[in-house]
């Protein structure tokens, strides 16, 4: 302990560990869904918090972004249209638009308010994406609008929500797996935030499975989130035909590398290999 | 926040970061060379710290002991004599011996009342090693005694140090490698922990350097473990003959894979490959 403690921190409690920044909360309301409070951290710069939980820094948003975005759009077949479920802080859409084949990418956020609160007070993390023509803003709960899409709609679709608690929780449910796989084109990639498999194991080892189940082809990735539950993260891509997000194409690889602070192919390649040997178990025992 | 603030933590403070864990102190003394507080964790269980900083903890201790010492067990030519610096918890040494090819191990431990208090109250830590006729325990500083240790003495070595401030400094010094492979004998393989490439990323980029131009041939691998600064991890092996440290040997593997909570011969590799890019450039930058 030291005289820091009289300083002011901010704290998110998980049962029995806390992971506090110190700081000052920039602002602090609550929306149709949720509590959201900007808090300008000494370390990481702006950070985002929904209901009370780190969810994004300016200083520490690569380490997620790249990993949900990268393995996905690196190995699709095509990448013309995509869909981005969640993600209202802009940051999985700006790593998307880095593709120069995407013609169209669709965002669906349900709190307009998370979108409104980002770009005004971390408009780094989305960056140009806002401005991009590309990209359409829909206000929208994205359980709906997969039960609304045509099939074969989409070459990717991620899924960059919270936690399931509130919101998010109906996006770890089998029917909405099965909505997206619907809306996926032939040789498209479904990538998909998987929780801590410290902090959240279970939710973690059924969101793996139940995709698995649905889309035939599923692996997890592992990496690291140091403002979240544990700092150890993962992130699970799905195929219909084949394991091909394994095998990033290299002319993408090559056009996206340069700028990348996490992502390489070799580090793709070693994350999805590094599965620690308690989840390889219980990943076998439940095929 | 939630009213848990009310509850007792006990917060490490790193860089405007604190990580916390619910629970109470067992015991809180200061020893010849640092302050040794054994806290009694509600999520891990009893843990210790040094100076303040999480060390170690009955539940999450795996996570580390098994990453500094089964690249190098499983993969050294021989592994009949070995060497652990530091490493008073006992956790290391109970993770080698599990292994029957090793005929003697000495632990070197600059500080008598790491070790007696982790013997009285992180007796599952050490588990048997504290009993094993193999085990011996030496109470003296590391740097002294790889001064006085023979050429080709040991067929491994393990630095299971703390940060480099205290007593550990001069574990992270090139004169300390370079007695380590004097020390070392032919097939043999040298292995430390090397701090985070996130929260500690000059030290851990300037020892991964430092241990390479010594031995020639050395590599990071990456991991997890929560109570430390960030949460991502990283441990350094090495070797002089090539990069052998990268293939384990399957007897080794099969002896020792079943009862690991991380480690496996897959894991192995792809935490070796999964070097983040901004690490990957620093490194290659530097060769």
């Amino acid at each position: 302990m030291t005289n820091n403690q009289t300083s002011k921190w901010f704290d998110e409690y998980h049962k029995g560990v806390r992971y506090g920044l110190q700081g000052e909360i920039l602002i602090d309301l609550k929306s149709e869904y949720q509590q959201i409070t900007v808090f300008n951290s000494r370390r990481y710069g702006r950070a985002l918090l929904l209901n009370g939980c780190w969810m994004t820094a300016e200083l520490q948003e690569k380490n997620y972004h790249e990993c949900l975005v990268h393995p996905a759009l690196s190995s699709a077949l095509q990448i013309k249209k995509g869909l981005i479920i969640g993600g209202g802080d802009g940051g999985t859409a700006r790593e998307c638009l880095r593709y120069q084949d995407i013609e169209q990418l669709d965002l669906v956020e349900i709190d307009e308010k998370v979108i409104e609160i980002s770009q005004k007070y971390l408009p780094i993390i989305g960056g140009s994406a806002w401005k991009d023509p590309r990209l359409k803003i829909n206000i929208q709960d994205g359980i709906e609008w997969t039960e609304n899409t045509k099939e074969n709609t989409y070459d990717f679709i991620i899924v960059d929500g919270s936690d399931p608690a509130g919101p998010a929780e109906g996006l770890f449910n089998e029917s909405f797996f099965r909505n997206c796989k619907r809306s996926l084109r032939a040789g498209g990639i479904f990538a998909m935030q998987s929780e801590s498999p410290e902090s959240f194991l279970t939710i973690h080892l059924d969101t793996v499975r139940t995709i698995r189940k649905v889309f035939k082809y599923a692996d997890p990735l592992y990496g690291w989130v140091p403002m979240y539950p544990s700092g150890w993260w993962s992130w699970t891509f799905a195929a219909m035909e084949g394991a091909h997000y394994l095998k990033p194409l290299p002319q993408r690889v090559d056009a996206i590398s340069q700028d990348c602070k996490i992502w390489s192919a070799q580090w793709q390649k070693g994350a999805f290999q590094a599965i620690p040997a308690f989840i390889e178990r219980a990943l076998k025992a439940s095929n």
